[in-house]
């Protein structure tokens, strides 16, 4: 497929086995599933908490969003690198492959950080879409490598940047303020349901996490995925750096068959946004919200994103590229505050930034990337992703700075920033400094990582 | 893109920039969450309701159906209309363009006529549903002027159609005859609710707008999108008439990949449209009998279209623009009876005839059009959604005057028309009646209003 | 579309035509709404079943999955099947065909068969999953044939083998034990209901059906869809064998974006076999964990599929044929198992085991099929299909028989292979011989079926 891949002959065939192996024994070892996948767990579940119908099983809250952030994985982000001529097939089995092997080993990594407890990971369909959010930013580091990594690499990097991504999200949603009275929550609050029934108390405890306990709020990603994936991926991409790649997208360019099926990409990663974005928020309004936020979002960017891309075109015409990219950005930069009080309007104003900065961006600050610090961004993910995910980052710290109890209620308050147990006398302004304290540790570990 | 567009210099640019604009004013000062993706509604809804499962939230009725039709008119029109080689990249973006501008316009224009209450627009995951089926009338209309129009003129047209679309579907749906009582309703009915929690009853109000107070039926839109689309889109381009256009079919024709292409957006439409008909229908059995409905018309219609398609071709070879479009007119043609008891067999017979209507309609009715009335129907709307839309009507008018108490039983069919309060007298033939009339005031509507 | 294609002049037309008139007869005799899509009977059911909520209609417990299922059909197998070159379209359409009237027919003998009560079949969105898994198995048996059949042959075909689907599926699920004491359930188990509310004892029985007397389990058809639809398939390939047939794969080959667009159909079918597998098992923990299961197979399956492709390939390159296929024969082969406690480790080993089997399968095997016993199998069917679900079953089998009251608890045992009734006495190394035993069944089915 590539020239390059001599090295393909035994290394991939060695690495894809081995490492395959090694999954097996090491699924073998530590995962089991949770309460509510397992069949006696779920009995019992529904009847120590009275559940009376198998529709409050989070399977049905959460799988159809699943199945689509399954699809932007796959096809979305697949597709989406389909547009360089060359490369095509390439783009598609790769990702492909990485992602394949990147779920396996984050279904892993996650679950020693979020949901290890006796010795045993329990997963179930929120371990799905963390593993498929933990592959997004590897797919979105590869966009800046494409064309110039072989498939060993490749797997290589995901297995490296999947640790450190969820090192990462550990810090984010779980450790950021440790200091702050968290192990009393964890030592107490969960002391008596292990006391009566020790073998589900690790479940019960998986829900309140998920439920209870999240430090920074980053639910779709844009500081964990987005920025983390953008900044690892430059930072490859710089070190890989080749003199005469000539697959730089001036020279290479797409064809026009290879531009619709890059919008095939694209489109089913805008349609699937709103659900990419509300998967793993609590059940009820914080879903629904975060997808209203979402969708209202990525309508503003198409706007902004077509008139800049006319406007800065010779003779006014579209950039296909704008489009199959800049549209997104609106997507990233509600990540992390489309579950908040954010606003349609809210949205829409993020949106219409968003779709400007990315824009802007595929015209002056890739080719200035690449000739003056030479780093070659083959797809643009510091346009769509980077500076994106860094606003959202941004957007997110103020829309918490600013949350009242006159917009979210009182009971609303502390139920979506968690001021429960002993960040019950937490404030919006001071969560909105842990949000932005995010930021700065996913910035960090991406380029301290990357390197090594 | 198109080399007609010499005026996006300039005009574009602003045109996306100061409407975006607009659009997060009118957002800000108008529009909010509904109580159900709100954090403080949410929360008194729960209280005040007795409801103890978040599963009960809306989102979690129409959230999958919303994205199956998101699907649909993104993916599914702007695919669908790649099948001319030289407009294949052209279609897909300039219909996402005109969505993503529609449905923000949609959102405030219905959101004014319907969920309006103390000066806000209250939304939720329906207004979503909504504003994308609105815009589904506009992809619609595109397809006829397909090649000769260009951006701008395609965004003033979509601002003007989605307004001209929620009037009619205003008329349709609340006003057709508030003469029996409509305006009594409004007054008395929710004076209590109103009195007890007057912050909520908006909410309460849309509830019931939804569920007790659709005068005419039209759930899947056959009426309101389809007819209404077709025609509007009809008359704009027989005003637009172009002697010398040479990107008809007979002279362009398409090419093979761009046949597959256009496979793509054909089969996301006719896979997705049981979740067209049933989005917004009320929760429990009737969205799961307008799914079977339209599952079982689409498949009569596609036997049909191929049997059709072969008889009237030269050598009996399969026509792919048939295949491509005629085989949905059975999913049209079921949208306003859907819903209703019209039975497996009923939507059999519907698919049956549409595609045959269809079919017959690419072979002699769209030359007949261009040459006799100058009307250039690019993509053949008049066979797949005009014709089809309003055989569409009229099923759904006679179904809704064969309904029985034998068939609904006596609660069901209150339930189904909402026969309610001040209409508890109505008969299923008067209401048969006011389904007749909506077709006509969708039919008028669209013609007199594409061409001012 | 096909040269051979001579006799669709008067013959296509005729057959679609006249065989849709007789199933809208076949349904306006037989087919109604069941109890949660009759508007009468939803509302009786939620009375007499205390049912408080919509959200316990089946609809909202599986329609999300069969939309999935609904897309693997029909873009799914459809584009997978466009590799070669010259048949893309062909591929497409006919596929599209033959589903078309095969979800009709199958709703028919399926439901004469599992839901036929009082001279009514009832059908809801159980009926249409199964019915688009039926239709399934016959796109699996058409790519054996792709191009050498013509469409009124494939319609032909798909009568057969649609209706020797149903029986053999009927005897797997409903009589492989009769003599066990099936009869007795059947008159016994539902006197009672039957005699205080006669006229919605069908769906009662529909219900009880579904949940508790499947006497062999193959919820994602491992056995019933996969091994016979890929025997039968090749069956009806060596009957039809043609010396000279320059549609093989080595002879014709693909071109770059055919393969692209396989690729759609491929990861279309990857990402949703997680809805595939869980789309009929039973509500809450079932379903759930089949997703889970399978997605783990499907993620290891391609690890050793490249491993394997590119170890068998000279110079190590990838084999997009392998990549485009083989890559899901892991969802294949889980697909009886996945609903049982097969574990996650588990799954992985099957996806690790079938990923090499159906890579070798199509290296060595296909060869072997075609030049020493004549049987062209197109777009290697038996790597994919028949292979795996063999496998599948085998692992099925096992599965239950490995079955502990330790893992799945006293009640979950019970309820995982419904050992109710006077099946209470019977132990899962019984129901793993039963398993086991239907492997053969449908395995002499295809064969015994294809020829006639």
């Amino acid at each position: 497929m590539m020239a390059r891949n001599t090295d393909m002959r035994w290394r991939l065939p060695l690495v894809c086995l081995l490492w395959e192996l090694a999954m097996i024994i090491l699924f073998g070892v530590f995962v089991r599933f949770n309460a509510e996948s397992d069949i006696a767990g779920w009995e019992k579940a529904k009847q120590e908490k009275n559940i009376t119908s198998d529709a409050e099983n989070d399977f049905y809250f959460r799988y159809p969003s699943f199945q689509d952030v399954h699809v932007m994985i796959f096809v979305g982000f697949g597709f989406l690198m389909t547009f360089l001529q060359r490369y095509g097939f390439g783009a598609v089995a790769f990702n492909f492959l990485l992602a394949a092997f990147g779920i396996q080993w984050a279904l892993l990594v996650q679950g020693w950080f979020h949901t290890f407890e006796n010795g045993k990971i329990l997963i179930g369909v929120e371990s799905m879409i963390g593993a498929d959010f933990c592959v997004g930013s590897v797919c979105i580091a590869f966009g800046a490598v494409l064309g110039k990594i072989s498939p060993v690499q490749l797997l290589i990097m995901t297995l490296f940047q999947v640790t450190l991504f969820s090192v990462n999200e550990y810090i984010l949603l779980d450790l950021l303020h440790e200091t702050l009275g968290n192990i009393a929550l964890h030592t107490s609050g969960f002391r008596a349901a292990r006391l009566v029934r020790p073998d589900w108390a690790p479940s019960l405890q998986r829900r309140c996490n998920n439920d209870k306990q999240r430090k920074v709020k980053d639910a779709g990603g844009s500081m964990t995925i987005h920025t983390f994936g953008a900044y690892f991926g430059l930072v490859v991409t710089a070190i890989l750096y080749r003199p005469n790649l000539e697959q730089t997208k001036d020279k290479q360019g797409s064809v026009y068959h290879s531009d619709l099926f890059s919008m095939i990409g694209t489109l089913f990663l805008w349609m699937y946004w709103p659900s990419f974005n509300s998967a793993i928020s609590d059940h009820g309004d914080a879903q629904h919200r975060a997808a209203i936020n979402t969708y209202c979002s990525l309508a503003a960017c198409v706007l902004t994103t077509v008139a800049f891309s006319s406007l800065l075109q010779k003779k006014g015409k579209l950039n296909m590229v704008h489009i199959q990219n800049a549209t997104l950005a609106g997507g990233v930069a509600v990540g992390t505050a489309a579950e908040m009080m954010l606003t349609a309007y809210g949205s829409l104003i993020v949106g219409f930034i968003c779709g400007i900065v990315s824009t802007v961006g595929f015209v002056y600050f890739t080719p200035f990337l690449e000739s003056k610090l030479r780093i070659q961004d083959t797809c643009g993910i510091h346009n769509l992703h980077g500076m994106p995910g860094l606003i959202g980052g941004i957007v997110g710290a103020v829309t918490a700075a600013a949350a009242t109890e006159g917009v979210y209620g009182k009971e609303g308050l502390i139920r979506a920033f968690d001021f429960t147990g002993d960040f019950s006398h937490r404030t919006p302004s001071v969560q909105g400094g842990f949000q932005a304290a995010g930021i700065a540790v996913s910035l960090g570990m991406a380029l301290a990582g990357g390197p090594s």
